[in-house]
């Protein structure tokens, strides 16, 4: 996508990239948003949030009684930040120390989302979360629809930063009895816990079973 | 701690706390946080970063050139948050689905540190990330500390919010055959890849090979 003075990635600038797929397979894997926003009051407000997209939308939802949901109902403008970590990366010198991650930086400014598009942005954050879970569950009533804000923010302003790759240390430290390299980090969905007062029968579905993301 | 209007958790309030030790915990636990500031034009920014806790400071270190340093040093307004997930919640309907989490969120104003303070605080970041690592690395040289500013922010107004426990259904919902319950998420750290460039004869170290948090 093309670039904007927000979405230059200034410092390591060989880490950041406009690449639209790899903006997209990041959104995807992530699980879950940061939300940056300013409050009326003029301070800053940061909120851990599920997000999901379609196509070139982010979709964000929640209470329409929540901080978040309401000023950004509002059009006040967005930051959402998302990361995903891959390692740490241990150099010989402190200085060095890295992690190897990828995250996605958006700038935008949110819409109101209603009538069909609102269903349809459900149905994206159920299915980012749990692919096939919307099929699956009792769907929103009318009701529960006019109790969830749903906003959209185009993906136009947005920048991917990865590192990724060995420990990169100076010259002279290499010789260094230190021991360097790489501590993996992956997160992992364990074994299923039906609930106690599931209805007898109820077979665990293959998209539980399986779960897994990226 | 005691509370104050922004850290007063305003949606699902039972969920809130200003529990010190509970507020330590999670950041403790955390590898890194998301920063929120107000760019110099007027718009809100979101960077991921690591951050350690020593007492009741939070320190946050980068370079000098990076567009967060630059703004934290200046006196900025900051969010600080920290988010842990734990498991997804899948109840019988949509509208019910949830996360189980972790989080702290943080106001404040940033000061920089220098001076002892601000070696002290570098050590308490690289064993934020990996404890013991401070003693086994090269520690920096004067030109790599003139090359890093750090900030610290008191833990004077923070706030956690945790879900946890079994999904929470509408009363009718019980009946429905369907699958509902939870997806426990880990984050792992899996086995330790060493640098192709290792000197002779280092051996993995034992807070390498038995990495683990929380």
């Amino acid at each position: 996508m093309p670039g904007t003075e927000r979405t230059r990635v200034r410092r390591k600038a060989k880490r950041g990239s406009l690449d639209t797929e790899l903006i997209y397979s990041i959104l995807d894997e992530a699980l879950f948003c940061h939300v940056g926003f300013i409050d009326e009051g003029g301070y800053p407000v940061v909120i851990p949030t599920i997000h999901a997209r379609q196509g070139n939308t982010l979709y964000l939802h929640g209470s329409p009684a929540s901080h978040m949901l309401r000023t950004l109902a509002t059009g006040a403008e967005v930051c959402v930040t998302v990361t995903l970590l891959d390692a740490l990366v241990l150099a010989r010198s402190v200085f060095n120390h890295s992690m190897n991650y990828r995250s996605v930086v958006i700038f935008g400014t949110p819409r109101l989302v209603e009538g069909d598009e609102k269903l349809t942005a459900l149905q994206a954050v159920t299915d980012h979360t749990v692919p096939g879970r919307w099929d699956d569950a009792r769907q929103p009533s009318e009701s529960e629809l006019n109790a969830t804000t749903v906003v959209a923010i185009p993906l136009d302003e947005a920048s991917a930063k990865v590192r990724n790759g060995p420990v990169v240390d100076d010259d002279e430290d290499y010789s260094l009895p230190i021991w360097a390299g790489l501590i993996p980090v992956s997160t992992v969905y364990r074994e299923p816990v039906p609930d106690e007062r599931l209805h007898p029968g109820v077979a665990t579905p293959g998209y539980v079973e399986n779960y897994r993301r990226g």
